[in-house]
């Protein structure tokens, strides 16, 4: 298949075009490089060295033979080129990684939170637009979020894939209506996912595009089979208060000798996925798009769940270092569970890769091995949800020399 | 109260600004005057001579004495100026009618339909940030559409105001859960007015901004008691294919001999409201906040439902104009009942304007007074939902010179 990875560059896209390339499909990455460019503007860098794109693609021409073409193209504000480079190139499939995806960056300032909603907003909906005006019949697999869900909403009942059937009363009695679940957004950045259902829903219903919309976890782990093989393929690893997340936070913290920064109780019950398992669920998705006519695909790409402080003491355990307790700068309930099904993705033959000393270990030996270029003063996370909330000062103003 | 009107220059703005201006208010109108440049893209005019909005502004002065402050800003793309204002303001409360409003106009190009969420979106969210980072405490009034909740959707039960309550199914029986009527946009106009409600519901919850959103149905008419007082102060009346609002435009079409164009089978029942009535409830609105921290005020600006052929047919007795049916340029069903709570506003104290034969009259005449400026071009509808769709040819070059 000739596929389109939007926003290629980037920690899902980019391992994701290296698995899909070696599966044997054609493919393109367009990107605008924004996620290295906020790199610059925060002042922190990826723990590991991460090479420019051409540098990236000359490497894979060497390493495997396999060539991934590359445009440097804003999807938000460049809708022209956008138009001719799907013109020109007509994918079957088009994968949607081009969104602003911190949740703390979406809230940090009054300009990052526009930046947010007006890049967000406008790259899905160009996008959507394009297909629409163009007729090119390439189904689209855009990248969302669990936490477009919120948490604790439906007490016990699993959150459902996408879609919940409720009882609505009427004078002659219940109708059963199969609704999109309802939004609980936690950020602007989740907001923002919450607004691309929507127009997924209109696209798919007035215009016939063919939609799957993966609602993703936490991704943890770095490299795959792929990017391991030279380490100028190497994917990027986010360690700072914006972008890290959580468990690769914790291996790396515990392998720069920092104490694991949990935020609030550590109550709160997430759902993860290894990076492994996110390209091989792309590959699912785009080889088993919705026909065209139907409502988007929502399909929850995850594995597992685990409550934050479990996963804090694990590592803690496994690698002898102490938990810190940091106010939450975020508005979120200080605990809850979490039951998620996920069957699509399991039917269609994913064998999850789940949480194991192995793979822990071999992401804290990466962050070990990298651990010289970390930075401190980037690791507390500080973009609080309401201005005046607390954060926390910085632990450490030195790694230890000697872990 | 010191009121801020974003878009007081257009339909619902303008009559609204001298209304809470007669009411007492202190008005300052904002507005980047896009509703006449999109007149001039499309090549129409108001029926009615309206008046630069300098002018209209000087005219006020002379003839009640009372003065509006204008900004010409766009909300959009000028952030900064918005956030000047604000704080040079700070004003009581905040009308938002500054977004793209027409659904035909939304889905005439892919570049309209681009503007459309560009616009609206940014619009509005630049105005939820703005508020939440300047805290200033203003309550935000902002128009919506009936369109949000779709045609049908939920049987024989009345469309509620903004919730529904619904039944969860659980491992552990059904849970009672309140939920924001689940969006149905028709159009990608409408389609924004939905994205609209969920930042809403952030931002009223995260930043406890205080937010009414009125879920506005057709308008019809054209004066009000205000606009009325001087030629120079009259609201713009729209009847071409994109603006041109159904009830004004049979009005508009039997004043000036042209058949009534009823799409499609007129089997589509829509709510409506007199723009007198528009005014009134936007000053119940403003003076009826919901608390800070309380979700988003949801309610129906309506005042009665009818349904487009019986319209046509009334207006067709009354002023002897035949009807032509032609082909529906949207997506839509061809027949639907529709029954909307409105308590809300009759609680509030609203004596709704319904639709009577001298009112019918009063605005036939205000269109057969301006009759020479139509173009008979610009009346039917164009602007399909789906390329391909089939549309009328012009019923007439030239206007009856003697109706």
């Amino acid at each position: 298949m000739r596929v389109l990875v939007l926003g290629g560059d980037g920690f899902c896209g980019w391992p994701t075009s290296l698995y899909l390339s070696d599966r044997g499909h054609d493919i393109t990455i367009a990107d605008n490089l924004s996620r290295r460019k906020i790199d610059i503007e925060l002042e922190v860098d990826s723990l590991t060295p991460i090479r420019p794109i051409g540098e990236r693609l000359h490497a894979l021409k060497e390493v495997s033979g396999k060539e991934i073409g590359f445009v440097n193209v804003d999807l938000a504000t460049e809708y022209d080129r956008v138009v001719a480079l799907l013109e020109e190139l007509r994918p079957d499939a088009i994968v949607h990684f081009a969104e602003q995806r911190a949740a703390p960056y979406s809230m940090r300032t009054e300009k990052t939170k526009r930046y947010t909603v007006d890049n967000n907003v406008r790259a899905t909906h160009n996008l959507l637009t394009a297909l629409a005006t163009t007729g090119i019949e390439a189904s689209l697999v855009h990248l969302g979020t669990m936490g477009v869900y919120g948490y604790g909403w439906s007490g016990s009942a699993p959150i459902p894939e996408g879609y919940l059937t409720v009882k609505v009363p009427t004078p002659d009695g219940e109708l059963e209506r199969e609704i999109l679940h309802p939004a609980n957004p936690g950020s602007v950045y989740h907001l923002t996912k919450t607004l691309d259902q929507l127009m997924f829903s209109f696209y798919a219903s007035n215009d016939r595009l063919r939609i799957t919309d993966l609602h993703q976890g936490i991704v943890w782990g770095t490299q795959t089979e792929q990017t391991i093989k030279d380490e100028r393929l190497i994917n990027r690893f986010d360690y700072d208060g914006d972008y890290g997340t959580v468990l690769n936070r914790f291996l790396m913290q515990a392998a720069v000798g920092h104490p694991l920064t949990v935020h609030g109780t550590g109550g709160q019950t997430r759902a993860f996925i290894h990076i492994k398992d996110t390209v091989r669920c792309i590959e699912l998705a785009i080889a088993n798009p919705p026909e065209a006519g139907a409502k988007p695909l929502v399909r929850n790409q995850i594995t597992e769940t685990h409550r934050v402080l479990d996963l804090a003491k694990m590592i803690g355990d496994m690698t002898g270092t102490e938990i810190a307790y940091l106010p939450n700068p975020r508005r979120e309930a200080e605990e809850n569970e979490l039951c998620v099904r996920n069957d699509q993705f399991l039917a269609l033959g994913l064998k999850p890769t789940t949480l194991s000393e192995g793979l822990l270990e071999e992401v804290h030996e990466i962050a070990s091995k990298y651990k010289d270029r970390a930075d401190p003063a980037k690791i507390i996370a500080r973009s609080v949800w309401r201005q005046g909330m607390e954060t926390s000062a910085d632990l450490l103003t030195e790694l230890p020399a000697d872990k």
